[in-house]
């Protein structure tokens, strides 16, 4: 014990702070009451809110599954790993508001400003979910003996190019935002094969 | 291990994405602050917030206990299982969005729309939801070995007629969009008894 | 199995949909932010906002634990108890709106039907509380073997009450809607002395 | 049993309430949608809102794995914990209306009131939590046989500090609100330096 804990109610918080962030994330779609005869054009009109919606949800399902991966591989938690984790967690429940600014301004004045902040928030995500790992996984500080280093090659390989990515959209989004956030999805969905790949070579 | 674990961790995310979304329905609810001494009648008149309200909430009741029967059959999961339960968790996450346009239009003009897009969503939920089981299930890819063939087969069963049901409802909708909404809460409760006739030929 | 399982997976739903909507209640807290040099007296006046949160927030607690300590008499669930377990939860969930309403009209034009609305809520709530209890208790369908009946008997008597003390709180807001929710607010206080008893009687 | 039982669900319960206050936080984010052109003004301007949700967010981090430590001394819960321990739950669930008065009030008129309501209630929260631990470990009443003394008396030792922290803050905001917020942040990030000592002399 002694400070030391097992992973489970880590887990426990952290699956609570990822479904509640993804759940929020409806809360950005908004439509004119005023303006019901519209209704229809109005829900076509909104397809930045079902992008920006599909991206996010996507993205903190995938950082779900592999906060569940990397925890699978640890044998214990320490005090500075959870407060790393209550870091991380700090970033992706403030998604909701970088997607709804995305929401509410791609393609309208204001759009560039929008898409960086969303942009940012995952270069900070990408960043501290790389320090959480690293802290975990050097010197096999809270690494159970079973996992061979494979394993953990494996996962740092897939988190590397992370960071770039995210800081590849925010570039991006000098020249197109609406590009930057197709870019982003495109990488919710890039990570699966990544994983499934190392994978297969273990 | 190797990517396939067991499936604790997807029922405490899916648990907690299916209570958030079913709690957030009801932020659908609002008066008119300005017009206390009418609050009585503005109640009364709140009837289609009520319908909705309770037609989502025991859709996401019944498809939860659906999915934790289902969950049930299977020994593991892996990556794609994972994922597919994101894309299913992602729409039912949506669902407060289509019951909060049924609350506001029905009745009014915009109601055809607003239950379009609401039985839209169920029928985009109900296509997911047989992918994902049927991922797990075919070649009993995912399914623990004592399962029966015939729980299975129970299992298709019930769901198969879920996407023409909810297809139905759409087509209702183009007539009356009240009798559409009305047709989605009896469907919510007949998968009840369904479930309980294949449950007793087992 | 056979489509009676455990009840680990009903408590986590449960709690999930108990925490959420004890949380949500905050979201009744709103100020006038246009006037920020009164803010001070504004939040005193905010009274009955204070004083429907606590006791919306008391009474899902206790109700919270009651469920727990009902859940912990039984060695498994149906269908049927989860489709009540559903209905019972569909009412707790709904509770911050007649919570915002007590909040935004007491003592203000519209205050008796608010608190009708409040107290009509615990009225169903105590009532599918019982429905749900009564189900899994009479001839001990789903009772543990080793709980004695006169544990049963105690949860009986404790729950009894219920209902009556709600209608009696409506019928007191015929009178004065702020003394009903006062009243509400002490039963559930009241629970707990009343818990306390019927377990030293065991 | 009897009344007395395991401390999971009080666990499950409260990681929920904790998970979900935390992420309601970011709720308190607003910008004015009908000025895109200057969206980029606006989100620097916004900073006194990244302050208090930092700081909220962090806090409720800390609390969260504090109670988890003290949690883990106990070897079973009784109804007046649970009672307490929804009583300190309250707090914690009301924080994000505090939050959002700092985020929408510091550096304008009304600050003071605001940061003093945010102080107000940490300084509830801090009581509450003093009372619920002292309820526990007092003749250890409810404290696992084989937890030596020195541990609880240092988990004493980290907490005494806490309500005069917290009074602290109340009175720096007399002079200046924002001085205030930021002493508030220090001290979330004071209590795990705190810990890791207690942590090294046992």
């Amino acid at each position: 014990m002694a400070g030391e804990t097992g992973t489970t109610r880590m887990e426990t918080f952290s699956d609570g702070i990822f479904g509640i962030a993804a759940t929020l994330l409806v809360l950005e779609f908004a439509v004119n009451e005023a303006n019901g005869a519209d209704l229809g054009s109005q829900l076509l009109h909104l397809w930045p809110s079902y992008l920006a919606y599909v991206t996010s949800f996507i993205t903190i399902g995938i950082i779900w599954m592999n906060h569940h991966y990397c925890v699978e591989t640890m044998a214990r938690v320490d005090r500075t790993l959870l407060f790393l984790n209550v870091l991380l967690l700090l970033t992706i429940a403030f998604l909701p508001f970088p997607t709804k600014l995305v929401a509410e301004f791609l393609q309208k004045p204001g759009e560039q400003a929008a898409v960086y902040a969303y942009d940012a928030t995952f270069i900070v995500m990408a960043l501290l979910y790389n320090v959480w790992w690293r802290y975990a996984r050097i010197g096999r500080r809270l690494i159970e003996n079973e996992v061979p280093d494979s394993r953990l090659r494996a996962i740092d390989r897939a988190f590397n190019p992370g960071i770039f990515i995210y800081a590849a959209c925010f570039v991006v989004a000098i020249i197109s935002p609406l590009a930057s956030v197709v870019l982003t999805l495109v990488t919710a969905a890039f990570y699966l094969p990544s994983a499934a790949l190392f994978e297969r070579r273990r």
